[in-house]
């Protein structure tokens, strides 16, 4: 049967890696797993219990396209609470994860064949997105002085639209308030779409991100209960909008997804009163990075910029390779440590970049940093 | 900010009807919904006791794209239960609905401005989610003698692809083996991509519906836990697609969903051990539907073919009105009886015709039925 051109998206090269090291794993080996994008822990209990209850009260059926009113009420709340910006839950859209937020967004804004522009590295799925939508991905390819964020000045001139994610996934860098402001300012001036995917937001260290919400209306803001909240699984997120394109992101999420999983929003909505988990949570990722600052510049990974937040290290290992994939594969080998190689998320310079998460246990952090030291040491 | 003209979908012009018997309810009066599109019940306690068990014993963190292997596993062995097919179960995606199984099927089938033709009446949202995806919706318009489903010739001669459903929704008719087996080899000798939507497989009366996986392995087909499984809010579907495909799909699934929600993934697999519950549930929908083939004619509603499966009638009430949107207001002021008005399921004609669910109470569609008859005595 038929196949599309543009059902065709790249695969995840990283997939290699985590096969060998499930391989490995079966033959008895103990792998620290440095290539995981989401947390160990579960759903904070308070979310798990709530939907335990809500499971016995009665029947989790649809619920309207736009999410549980409560919820949307108590994101809006979060957002006055967080960052003190008075936002109208009316604008806030529950949605299938970020995944969800921007399959939403990007048919709301963008015809086939338009043109949205993206930082590299960054997150390979919007890329692989795009393509799937007809849509072009251009790639900025942002630069380490920069903090892996792109600047006014290097958005293409053909572009429809910028996706811009602070702190970032591989390299967990922000934009502060100037930076993002500059941004905003210049893809105003140019009717360019601005997305902000703020997921990582609530896992940050010595720098509050900011949001897009505190300096415009105008975008769309993506965010998730999968990282701060500890609920990869559960694919649910959110999405604000502005007023004017409530209507429009209604009929599409009707359309094409009925709703978010239901289960997942009475958890989502209760796991806003687990403050004190999910700041447990919050502070076993600082030790870790502070870990791995150290343990990494320890074991000769020196080129990175320090992290603000998520938990990544995105680190330049040209000193040691132009095949990344080929290196995390000697890494998995010969160290027991799994990392991810840049390539997916910079297509073109991440050969020589590796990316190290710092989601598992300190435990294992404190055991992989060691192995890597070890490794590099005796290579 | 700017807007796409590919994600100005369609209003469900139900929605009005709904927000009408919202605020009649909010008014204190009672009101019969058959105007829903979802089963009452809940998903089978098995499922929901699987789940609780599933969170006290760890993180429900993502599942691999294309699903637990253990729920593909359990997937497959259905088909060769129900239907006698031997399926591997490498070519079953778990997907976030039926709704994220359409996503899926029609980015890796078809490119921007393919043409996809379907049956009208037929689900709103095979519209909708085409014209998001920028592909081109061709409508055939049905016949009452062909039991509401589309017949090789009137595939046009430009489409790209078809989808048919069987039971369908909104006329519960089926399409038998040969009339199956007539559209698959008309669209196999003009390379037509086939969609087959089988949601409503399990929820059937006098006709076992088919498989289109009983004829050929050449064909996408879609179904959910929503409708016997009794599962809508969970969203948690699946798909059938032809081996060479599977790849494909992953990689789309991996970006577009990351997975479909763990917790519903682990609840549906259970639910296949509820079949007790489930076909409880299933006597119920039958009781309801002799109930209202007999009802419905007895309230003057004689206009329809009997549905073979899901849990609606499909009438014409061209001797009544050309605008059912306006009638259906007066059934829900005047009897208290909510229905659903035919445009939405075929804007040329649905005009003439209204959409009777019986997925409530036995009590409620006894109730409806004495209401409808009431009304139009005294009309």
């Amino acid at each position: 049967m038929r196949v599309s051109k543009r059902g065709a998206v790249d695969p995840f090269l990283v997939m290699d890696v985590m096969e060998r090291a499930r391989a490995r794993e079966e033959a008895g080996h103990r792998v620290i797993h440095m290539e995981v994008g989401q947390p160990g822990t579960p759903a904070p209990e308070g979310a798990r219990a709530a939907l335990s209850a809500a499971m016995a009260a009665g029947p989790l059926g649809y619920t309207v396209g736009l999410g549980l009113p409560a919820l949307r009420q108590r994101i809006a709340r979060h957002y006055g609470e967080t960052y003190d910006v008075d936002l109208d839950p009316g604008r806030v859209v529950v949605t299938a994860g970020a995944s969800g937020a921007f399959i939403l967004s990007f048919t709301a804004l963008f015809e086939a064949g338009d043109k949205v522009a993206l930082g590299l590295p960054g997150y390979p799925s919007y890329r692989q997105i795009l393509r799937a939508l007809s849509l072009d991905p251009l790639g900025i390819e942002t630069r380490m002085e920069d903090r892996f964020q792109p600047v006014p000045d290097q958005i293409p001139a053909k572009a429809d639209g910028l996706i811009v994610a602070s702190p970032g996934n591989p390299t967990g860098t922000m934009l502060d308030r100037a930076a993002l402001a500059a941004l905003l300012d210049a893809c105003a001036a140019r009717d360019v779409a601005f997305i902000s995917d703020e997921i990582y937001h609530g896992i940050d260290y010595d720098m509050r991100p900011v949001s897009a919400l505190e300096l415009t209306n105008d975008v769309h803001v993506v965010n998730s209960f999968s990282k701060y909240f500890s609920m990869t699984g559960w694919r649910v997120g959110w999405m604000v909008v502005p007023e004017e394109h409530v209507r429009i992101i209604e009929r599409l999420a009707q359309n094409l997804f009925i709703c978010a999983p239901h289960a997942s929003q009475v958890a989502a909505l209760a796991a806003f009163d687990c403050r004190d988990e999910l700041d447990r949570n919050l502070s076993v990722y600082a030790a870790n990075r502070q870990l791995m600052v150290d343990g990494l510049r320890a074991a000769g990974f020196t080129a990175f910029a320090p992290p603000d937040g998520a938990f990544y290290i995105y680190a330049d290992v040209s000193d040691l390779t132009d095949d990344a994939l080929a290196l995390s594969a000697e890494i998995l080998d010969k160290a027991g440590v799994s990392v991810t190689p840049g390539l997916d998320f910079d297509p073109g310079r991440g050969g020589r970049m590796l990316r190290f998460s710092y989601a598992g246990s300190t435990e294992d952090i404190t055991e992989g940093l060691s192995r890597l030291k070890a490794w590099r040491h005796n290579r």
